[in-house]
């Protein structure tokens, strides 16, 4: 199994996306390299032991990649975290302040079962507002939020700082502490 | 196991959406089944075990769910097809028709080993046309389209007969014969 420091080194840094002055933080390359998928997901999981849930929301896009993963090994229920306008039936919605500006995600209403325990997953944690959002959706829809989960954490923003201090603990497999 | 019939009942029908007269297959209620995440998945890659594949390509959004797992579970690359603008490093691109207007479609230039013979996994196919985009994406990237495996066929459509016109053979789990 690829360890948590050989993954990060198949992230590939992309200098000003998606702005001048930005380092972006490319998980595609950690995707193509064989079997580390996988590996990411087992050290998630591993991670994520410490938390008691029994049902998974996954962030739209990429959040969907290991959320499914994770939901799909435990078969546990997998509830979407969406962008405007992308569900179908009756939606609760909530606006957050993001890195780069502002944004809104949506969620089935009565998606879960009232009192489910969930784990938020998302492939990164940056200012942590899509997170905090997708919590306070859940929390709405008569969820508890069990603990969320990242391939990588951009400490330098703060994001999981924000996320403790609403109720909600979290792992980071992979720590970026610094712009480079 | 969830049989394919019993998956095919979890699948919510929701007039109206994207617009009036339109019935919708929403797969969100299929996600939130325990279990059923998992052995749709199973179901996909067990009718896939004809395709001779050493890569996955998963198409945005919902592709990445399905995509993922079946990579995952082979330890397999995936790559991700994306909506224009996502992708962060070199891309190569595609316009398409779909049922509803035009869209466009991006891949990371050299995102596989060339000659990698790539499956394509979405949760549907209704006219195809982000199915073909993405094959031929695939194609100017120097890899092989071994298959293509949806979760559910959109039959009245006709995108699985232009796919497989095109050279790609497919499989849909669950039949959708009309717009009931």
């Amino acid at each position: 199994m690829h360890s948590i420091e050989e993954l990060s080194k198949q992230i590939r840094n992309v200098p000003d996306f998606p702005m001048e002055g930005v380092v972006f933080k490319d998980i595609t390359t950690l995707l193509t390299h064989p079997g580390s998928l996988r590996d990411a997901a087992h050290h998630m999981e591993e991670a994520c032991s410490v938390f008691e849930y029994d049902a998974v929301a996954a962030i739209e896009s990429r959040g969907f990649i290991f959320g499914a993963i994770i939901a799909a090994d435990r078969d546990l229920p997998l509830v979407l975290i969406r962008k405007p306008g992308k569900l179908p039936a009756e939606t609760i919605s909530r606006e957050y302040s993001l890195e780069y500006g502002t944004n809104t995600v949506e969620m089935h209403r009565n998606a879960l079962p009232k009192g489910s325990r969930v784990l938020i997953v998302d492939d990164l944690i940056a200012t942590g507002g899509s997170a905090l959002a997708a919590a306070d959706l859940l929390r709405r829809d008569g969820c508890t939020v069990a603990g969320a989960a990242f391939v990588i954490d951009l400490c330098f923003l703060g994001g999981g700082g924000k996320l403790r201090n609403s109720g909600v603990d979290y792992v980071g497999l992979i720590e970026v502490s610094s712009e480079q």
